[in-house]
């Protein structure tokens, strides 16, 4: 066991670190600010936050949801895509640009009315490729039931591109018992993963010809609507907040969990599910599983009286077989995630810093 | 005059190119493919068009228009930008953006409620241009009264990219009293150009450093919202079809409301608004100022019975004071746009081919 004086100390200086308002000291885009860490929430706080300041965007989060009516609420979201390569174990970039921007509007509790995708091609970009990428486009979006509504085809010169960058964004409706957001976390909500971690990272990274690792991973992946739909509609609003842990992975998310909602989180190391190859490849390569990117995975916070019926829902989706509960909210020390670790120790779980691994979605 | 057997001649070639199914002969993309005009409708159509059909796709609007109930319709739209230079007279490519969806939307007659925006921002983009782009958005934003809602931020390596590409797409309410659409215009139709054309096209053209011509010709780039709020609260159903000829020109949007309608258009081109400055740029070129790229231009298609009064609307903002009615519907010949020429002669108008002004938006 840690001694609890060194644990103090841990949390006091990362607490301390925290204080320091963020500051934008580059002066030149880097790829670390698209990491989806702390140099991109840098970049956000510097540059887009105020100039672009207003109610629904204010609130940070992945969908913005707007007033229709009385009755219904509409939610907005984007997302590009400019992972490389763009085709990987378990999926490509037409896939998971689908998934990706469902994905995101479920978050929110909302489920996809339609999508809209702009596509940047590269000058010399194969038409064979482009069609294989439509058809895996149009083969999720007809098994998730969600049609690609419109779109827009732009090209670049040879050498302002990388063949293909996909922009998807859509409009979905709110279920109506959804009551989401970083507001409605209480302490004693249990935090839930729907499965095992970094297997989209790590897949992707595999699939880099760069790397000569032979390790069977594929990419999860995969649209999460149902869930959210059978969540919402049988514990509405039990269920206080749903994020899925992409870029910057589950440390980055549950981070932003806990300073937006100025609570704690504490987890148990013991029963966060990752697959013994994705530790084993993380391992080898110096990587912490927690800051590498999902891409069919959601965190849900919830109640604690309806944590272990939360469970049983997620785990009976194909998605969600593996889901745990692993930690739980907590009232300090404010805006930290800390870990308890198998061999009894705690670890401070920070934001993702730096980008191991640009160009993952 | 032309001779009656010259015209019907030149009609009855174009038709029969026409008629020649559009085949992709290319294997690769090349630039044309972006232009807009004949490549990008060819592989729309053999790539795009059948994989992903459903019936909002299909009808191949700018704006796709979902029913969200019994009583309100939803617009949803979307378009990336990759313009070259990124500043030019008149804006650039923060301000374009806002403007372009606005617009996409404000066709469908939808009033934009909100909008995304996607950023890829190329590794060494210095971050004072990014928040020049950034406060250029603002104010477009605010400017209209539709706030950016939700974004995202990606980062591509050092030459993967071009400084800065931007996407938006844009949620829209339709006014109730909308009814608009290719399947709306009639035979004897007004066609009404709300001012100058090619000016947006010309100034980026202009802005590139390669050319050293000296003119003085500021884009067009602004949002026609207001302009399409009065027509249709005013007139209604009597406003049949509303495009913004940005990429291709006016030429490739009049033969997108001939080919779908089934219908022809012929143009007086003595009645057509092009300013001096552009006309004389574009002969120097070799350019035709009808196939280059407006950024804050309408043609209404408008009921006989109301083109005065249209017109009259349209001109009373200060977009639209240069209005003209330029042409009519006829039933025949199918398909086809054709101009009675200042020197007296007759010019079949045909979509852009080629792309002579590439990266215009």
């Amino acid at each position: 066991m840690a001694k609890a004086s060194e644990v103090v100390a841990k949390i006091e200086k990362a607490q301390e670190a925290r204080r320091k308002r963020a500051v934008l000291r580059e002066s030149h885009i880097t790829m670390s600010h698209g990491s989806g860490g702390k140099a991109t929430h840098n970049l956000i706080d510097a540059v887009f936050a105020q100039a672009l300041s207003n109610p629904y965007l204010d609130r940070m989060e992945d969908s913005a949801v707007m007033s229709w009516d009385a009755s219904s609420k509409v939610a907005l979201t984007t997302d590009t895509y400019v992972v490389s390569p763009v085709t990987f174990p378990g999926g490509d970039i037409g896939s998971l640009a689908v998934h990706g921007t469902i994905n995101d509007l479920a978050m929110a509790g909302a489920m996809a009315l339609g999508l809209s995708v702009g596509f940047i091609l590269e000058e010399g970009f194969p038409i064979e490729d482009l069609r294989h990428i439509v058809t895996s486009m149009a083969e999720a979006s007809a098994r998730a039931h969600v049609p690609i509504v419109t779109g827009d085809t732009k090209v670049v010169p040879r050498g302002k591109g990388d063949g293909i960058y996909i922009n998807t964004a859509g409009i979905g409706r709110l279920l109506p018992g959804a009551s989401l957001g970083y507001d409605k976390i209480r302490v004693g909500d249990k935090v839930i993963v729907s499965g095992d971690l970094g297997d989209h990272g790590i897949a992707v990274m595999l699939a880099r010809e760069s790397l000569d690792i032979d390790a069977d991973v594929k990419s999860d992946s995969a649209p999460l609507h149902e869930i959210v739909y059978d969540l919402i509609t049988q514990l509405g609003p039990a269920i206080h907040c749903l994020k899925d842990p992409t870029r910057g992975g589950v440390a980055t998310t549950l981070n932003e969990l806990t300073q937006s909602s100025r609570l704690a989180i504490g987890l148990q190391e013991r029963a966060i599910p990752i697959k013994d190859v994705v530790k084993g490849t993380c391992e080898l390569l110096g990587l912490d599983p927690l800051t590498i990117a999902n891409e069919g995975k959601l965190i849900a916070i919830v109640d604690a009286q309806v944590a272990d019926e939360a469970l049983a829902i997620i785990r009976s989706h194909e998605q969600g077989y593996h889901a745990q509960i692993i930690g739980e909210v907590l009232p300090e020390p404010e805006g930290m995630v800390f870990m308890h670790t198998d061999i009894g120790g705690m670890r401070v779980l920070d934001m993702l810093v730096g980008d191991p691994l640009p160009r993952i979605c």
